[in-house]
């Protein structure tokens, strides 16, 4: 068992995660990882110089059990000559209101309690007690689920003012040292019923994988997550240098200037891309946007693409606008053509040949456009963010939804406001404005009737 | 169907993988797979303006079925009218001769004879029917049996003339594929017993996973081996930036410049070390070689730890030397002492207190050093590959290997060399020459006695 002991130690000297006069502060559920860790602690604090607190959270999940919990913890501290502190929290009440699972109300909670005991009463670092089980499993989970560099990095030894000591051996280890030197714990049997997947991977997947494949697969994946670390922290740090000359954000939207991007290496766009998406609009990236986003990079300007999280891009000249798009949940785009006639909003709208000579009228719901170079298909459909425009009688583009605000149209309307569109250019802003672009002139030929009736 | 169809084509179109007027040659074992890629390119060959030929590799390791699987292919072809080649290859001779593992073996025939036949004909491309499942097999075991980056980057999509049409869809697809379309195929028997690591997680792991966790995890895989396969391209590039700066190769010896070392980011450093020891000599670096030469990096001079594969590396002042080591078959390095004789190669070390008056002699199986600021302790063993010493009367120092040549000493027996140590301090290349760090001054009180008898 000296052995066990040596293999913390040495990890912890190695990683260099203790200092003289650390103040450590210890996450302690009263379940064998972190008894383990307390114990440890507690046995090699004169060795390392340090000072041991333990705070105890109750989650509040498992009623007498709960309070068993807390009482363990306490009695444990006492017996060890560990300042002990308690905190109760409503897992379930901050799960329901913020929408988060259990589990991960509960591990918010904890770190947010962690880091203020810490702060209040002086610790300069908080302990942990993941171990390589716990890392195996995690980055296994997140290769099959799905996952970039970051999700199989697994567990970080050292984040900040967070450390974990015995992150360095297994449950099964732990299980081993405890018993043969009597040492008690609570069984949290939540843990043993409450993350389905991971409670498979750990009782049915990792044990066949154990015996027939990699008996040491802990060790393993403890190893490889370290590189794997590394280069996620190397591509990060690259992508910032990168990142501000890239893209501007304006609180709304963000801007992704093109002629930038072939001045990076183009493994390194992915990353970029994902990484100006999660930091902007704090949103779970897929593998799927950053496909769609990478493909409008070459496609024609008025292209665009709708991204997970509500958030859509289109693309512009020499830019990349992506933003918030107005989910149309009531209205999908509908084609149309020459001598067709559609149900929109309860209106008509259609759009006809048109003989010369025309009336024009002041009216907004019927305007004129050349036929002469112009495709005989239509689309209506909402506009959306990102949208820009020519105004007729402007000099230059404008956003739609500028547009909209500058014609006072409600907000509750705005989001319903139709355009027209020929071959991806935005003909009328329907019953509105026309678009500069399809302005009859003294060369037009033939021309086409918008109505709205 | 049109699906699966589909599916492949917009892949090759996304990937690149074929351009107008490329002569592909496809790999053709006969079995599902690769029938599969063939039948689909042979379809779709004047949509992609392309020529195809097939070579089928007879691996000589099942006898009739072999030649079955050969004339099979020779039909197929036929058939579809595609240029058909075959080559017999002894898979089992080359095995034993150059110990690879069978499956080994036929992969680098296989490659070999691909690259050979498309020379000759002038193919431009080799196509090969590897699937989203081999990868997804290739990128959990090589994460189960402990890789890095490329480990985990699974089978490209393109490699240098290599492409695989056929990644995105899995082992499932491609059956169903044939089997709706009753397209033959050849079962490879082998294929389901041979190696059994692969066919253990392909037949127990795997779909065990897919019903309780994720079934779709071949695209899962398929997608984050892309985003590992481009990190790691990345990292390659930036150690590639600095490799030449920072270290020099001299055919056998590998110098590490130390100071150059701060100016990398530290992330950086063990993948440098990696490709530095991976590229000069062929070895398969382990997670452990690259703890032991960044911890000796640390260390102070004179310091050097075993790498795998018989590589040493050895500390000194400002660089890191590193270099095949003999191995010592016979001789373990023996602790000594002062007043005890110890037996090496027949004769007999011994090292005594010893008074003055000295009788200098030039018998060279007998030296003097200084007794006064010396560890009692010493250690023989062989000299090392790195090793330096002061020879006595030269200005400087000199690798004990260069020294050994200079002494004519036979290379059966320069590898059996022996060195005393004191403080991992060469005080005696044992019979041939003292250290000039070791030599008695007018200051020199006390004196021991180094003698071979």
């Amino acid at each position: 068992m000296k052995h066990f002991e040596q293999k913390v130690i040495r990890f912890i000297d190695e990683k260099n995660l203790i200092n003289k006069n650390d103040k450590i502060l210890v996450a302690l559920s009263g379940g064998p990882d972190s008894v383990l860790l307390l114990n440890l602690l507690v046995k090699y604090q004169k060795r390392f110089k340090i000072n041991i607190g333990a705070l105890h959270i109750n989650h509040r999940l498992r009623g007498v059990d709960s309070r068993e919990d807390e009482r363990f913890c306490r009695l444990l501290c006492e017996s060890l000559n560990v300042t002990f502190y308690s905190v109760r929290k409503n897992v379930k009440s901050y799960s329901q209101k913020y929408k988060y699972s259990l589990e991960e109300s509960g591990r918010i909670l904890r770190y947010y309690e962690l880091n203020r005991f810490a702060d209040k009463y002086g610790y300069n670092k908080i302990a942990t007690a993941h171990n390589s089980s716990d890392n195996a499993e995690t980055v296994l989970l997140n290769l099959i689920k799905g996952a970039g560099l970051r999700g199989i990095s697994g567990i970080p030894y050292k984040r900040g003012n967070i450390i974990r000591p015995v992150l360095c051996v297994t449950k099964k280890e732990i299980n081993s040292y405890l018993k043969f030197h009597k040492i008690n714990f609570r069984v949290d049997l939540t843990n043993l019923s409450s993350d389905y997947e991971r409670n498979f991977l750990r009782n049915e997947i990792l044990p066949v994988i154990k015996k027939r494949l990699n008996p040491s697969i802990e060790d393993t994946i403890l190893n490889s997550s370290e590189i794997f670390r590394n280069a996620d922290c190397l591509i990060e740090c690259k992508v910032n240098e990168f990142i501000d000359d890239v893209a501007d954000f304006s609180g709304k939207e963000l801007k992704i200037y093109l002629n930038k991007l072939p001045e990076l290496k183009p493994e390194l766009i992915p990353e970029l891309l994902k990484t100006l998406l999660k930091k902007n609009f704090q949103m779970q990236v897929t593998f799927d946007d950053i496909l769609k986003l990478k493909s409008l990079i070459n496609k024609e300007s008025g292209k665009n693409v709708n991204l997970s999280s509500n958030i859509s891009a289109l693309k512009e000249r020499n830019v990349i606008l992506i933003g918030p798009y107005i989910r149309d949940e009531n209205f999908q785009p509908v084609n149309t053509e020459v001598g067709k006639e559609v149900q929109i909003n309860g209106k008509k709208l259609c759009i006809e040949n048109c003989e010369r000579p025309i009336k024009f009228s002041n009216k907004k719901n019927e305007e004129y456009i050349p036929a002469d170079n112009i495709d005989d298909k239509f689309i209506i459909r909402r506009w959306q963010y990102g949208d820009r425009f020519y105004p007729l009688g402007l000099n230059g583009t404008k956003k739609v939804s500028d547009f909209l605000n500058e014609e006072k149209i409600a907000s509750s309307q705005k989001k319903k406001q139709l355009v027209l569109l020929n071959n991806d250019k935005i003909v009328w802003i329907i019953g509105l404005r026309l678009d500069e672009r399809f302005k009859i002139t003294n060369k037009t030929n033939r021309i086409f009737k918008l109505c709205l009736r």
